[in-house]
């Protein structure tokens, strides 16, 4: 056995080889998933899937136990049940596995004979010098070395690093992610933190030069004035979203029962991120909205122009983002005098909100430029009624004005984020998606509603202007 | 000329003739998408193109002017410059023309001389007995007479009436209804409210049959204590949801280019809202999302079962709901061992939220029949991750999975609202617009975020408590 000293936390998460153990010989059963991940992302080194019964599983060779595999493990995802699991663990150590990430579920989240085994199962790796990943977790994904949990996941490597103690939540910001063009520098899915924890992640995240965003799900923590050290750390260095699951009473018992995390006062928490800097978010769709809003908005200012199609629609939106805490200012009379000379005099606003009902793709560049030259604006927000769109002139003439908004965005010096506001039918999704990925392509945010938008952008420029205050 | 006497406010929503005035002889022209939506829906009386160039559009026969119209004429549709709007008035009263409903703008929110303009129509209209809808509006649509406004509109007669002082978010608003299953009684675009307003038309429908269901996007009123008035009758009556537009600086700074209305303080409208007993949205999209729990949440009570497929989903969902005013309780402990008997005892949860991950259809009927003789609950809330579903094993399970719980639902006598995450890709969307449809199918409510559905559900349900105090 190799001398008791740990692994390098970023070793552990760019293993060079995978073992999946537990993993049922019928390709049909739910947890194939994750080897059929590795295989087609492809992984990059050496897969193992450990199984007794059989020898071969999907064209890979299996093995009867980690100590059968003939090279090294560094990463062993296991499937085991519970009860199988210390003998596993024994296994591992004595393979010199760098660490064994669990799926498993039943410890200290189920009762205390669980919470005992999970303790014994933490103090067995300890000694013999490897980590645990869980239990009750989906490990890793890490797209830099191929280690892709699902086939449907990115393959390209990204800038944002999320740990959460939820696999179900990891999933969801990646998928949700996915569509909204963020990438991942890596995300760990690390459940009940038995022995790795939210502290470990943020000490390594705060360095790794491969991230430039973190963002975080945690329903508790072991050590809390650690975690609010390397919180406060990181969040003096980079971008850090926090979601903390379990504020509320029902909330709270679901994090008890799912991850078997100790209440704490909701009010604790609040001074606690509060004060370390970073930005709380209270739903995975805010989350990926702020993720979104970080990579492509790098500003300070809280100023927006709106460009709205319609009277209603500009005054909501002029709503929505002044409650949010965003400011839609008066344009000054020279803007607006510019604005006037090519914008019909009935039906529409040079005022701000800017109502462009009846511009042509001529008139929309005109106007983002003679925006992008206004001092007093920061970002300027495009709002686009896809049905309406599809309802003058169908498809066509929809893409065609967001592709003139495209255009026109990439003339301007300002950040332009986009809102496309689209109908629950086949139709109206299916235009939002194709101009939804122009934007993205063209690296223009797009949100859904304005009230998403503006929330995101509250958080942002809020973001900004606290770390221009910190550096004064 | 008859004698000045209003015809009544219903014969003004059920006209039997309608006259288009100003509409182009060119096809293309996007102001004929109204043309073709009375002629495509089909409107059930005659159609009367106006325009002095052409004897014909679009199959049918144009008259040079009103007063050309052989029969008579109920309800004329002006698509005019405002210069020429004077003399149109002149005729539609010579011509005994119940309502002229303008598209047209340049009026009161334009400027002074505007202003001048539309009080010397109003003058004209009123002592020749005839009403004005507008102008800058988009005037009305009323299924049941066939005059659709636009070809996308449902034919379909609903029991929803929804008032707007902005065209483009009655147009929304029918939209986004349209997909969730919301069918109208009439939608009236009412505009710069020269003469019919906003206290007119809540008047007609606290008293209107087909109407069960009223709301109303306002920017501003004339007349505030007849409109309190008005208000606070009508929410004695049936719901009233209200989204006031131009609550902030900038939004008010658009109201007022909008529809010309005069700002007034935000605290007088939010006491004067709070006291009519009216339900207070603060965007379309929640103005939805609340009618649609109106529609089919008839009750009462805060309980909520949350029935998730995962931990952490289970967590934030309880989460959003408690923020949301809603209370998810802890079941009481038969309820949880009847639960019990059938649930996998790792990797869920049967306290509330229920954790009902590893649940077969069979499992997830019994489940939702033993949550529907629990007296703790009120409503049960399931949560469907599409695309992780989507990801386990395609289309088949995801649909599967809603198909029984939508087969569940109808077994329990509580009220099930779906809660459908999706990320924004096109597969996603697809696989949650027909999940969707089957919900509606079944009227049950559907919403796309915990979010959204934890707001609509957290008004209606203070709605249903308010009314049952005053009844009391």
């Amino acid at each position: 056995m190799k001398m008791v000293q740990h692994t390098s936390l970023n070793d552990i998460l760019h293993p060079r080889s995978v073992a999946l153990v537990g993993i049922s010989s019928r390709p049909e059963e739910f947890t194939h998933m994750y080897l059929k991940g590795l295989i087609d992302f492809p992984f990059k080194g050496p897969i193992y899937p450990v199984n007794p019964k059989v020898t071969q599983i999907r064209d890979l060779q299996a093995y009867p136990s980690v100590m059968d595999i003939p090279g090294p493990v560094d990463y062993v995802f296991s499937l085991l049940p519970a009860r199988l699991t210390p003998p596993l663990v024994e296994e591992c150590v004595a393979k010199e596995v760098n660490v064994l990430a669990m799926f498993t579920s039943g410890f200290r989240e189920k009762d205390e004979a669980g919470a005992a085994m999970e303790a014994e199962i933490v103090r067995i790796a300890r000694k013999g010098g490897m980590r645990i990943l869980g239990p009750n977790c989906l490990g890793l994904y890490c797209p830099a070395v191929g280690l892709g949990l699902r086939s449907d996941f990115p393959r390209e490597v990204g800038n944002v690093a999320f740990i959460s103690q939820s696999g179900g939540n990891a999933t969801d910001v990646i998928m949700m992610g996915k569509h909204l063009g963020i990438r991942f520098s890596k995300v760990i899915s690390y459940g009940n933190a038995s022995d790795l924890s939210e502290s470990d992640f943020l000490e390594y995240l705060t360095e790794d030069p491969e991230t430039e965003i973190i963002a975080a799900y945690i329903e508790g923590v072991k050590d809390g004035a650690r975690f609010f050290r390397a919180l406060t750390e990181a969040a003096a260095v980079k971008p850090v979203v926090v979601l903390k699951g379990g504020c509320s009473e029902g909330g709270n018992r679901a994090a008890t029962a799912h991850t078997g995390v100790l209440a704490a006062s909701e009010v604790v928490w609040d001074v606690a991120l509060k004060q370390s800097g970073v930005i709380r978010v209270y739903s995975l769709e805010e989350l990926v909205d702020v993720i979104l809003a970080l990579k492509l908005v790098v500003h300070s200012g809280p100023n927006l122009a709106i460009f709205s199609i319609g009277g209603g629609s500009a005054v909501q939106a002029a709503d929505e983002c002044e409650r949010a805490g965003l400011v839609v200012p008066l344009l000054p009379t020279q803007i607006q005098q510019k604005l006037e000379e090519f914008t019909p005099d009935v039906g529409t606003s040079v005022r701000n909100p800017v109502d462009g009902a009846w511009l042509t793709p001529d008139g929309i560049e005109k106007a983002f430029k003679i925006l992008s030259e206004c001092p007093d604006i920061n970002i300027i927000v495009p709002i686009i009624r896809v049905d309406m769109l599809l309802g003058i002139s169908g498809v066509a003439l929809a893409e065609g004005l967001s592709q003139a908004m495209i255009a026109a965005s990439k003339l301007t010096s300002k950040p332009v984020v986009f809102v496309l506001r689209a109908s629950n039918s086949i139709e109206a999704q299916q235009a939002a998606i194709v101009m939804k990925d122009h934007c993205l392509e063209a690296n223009i945010p797009v949100y859904t509603s304005v009230s998403s938008a503006a929330r995101a952008l509250s958080n942002v420029v809020r973001h900004h202007q606290r770390r221009a205050a910190v550096v004064m």
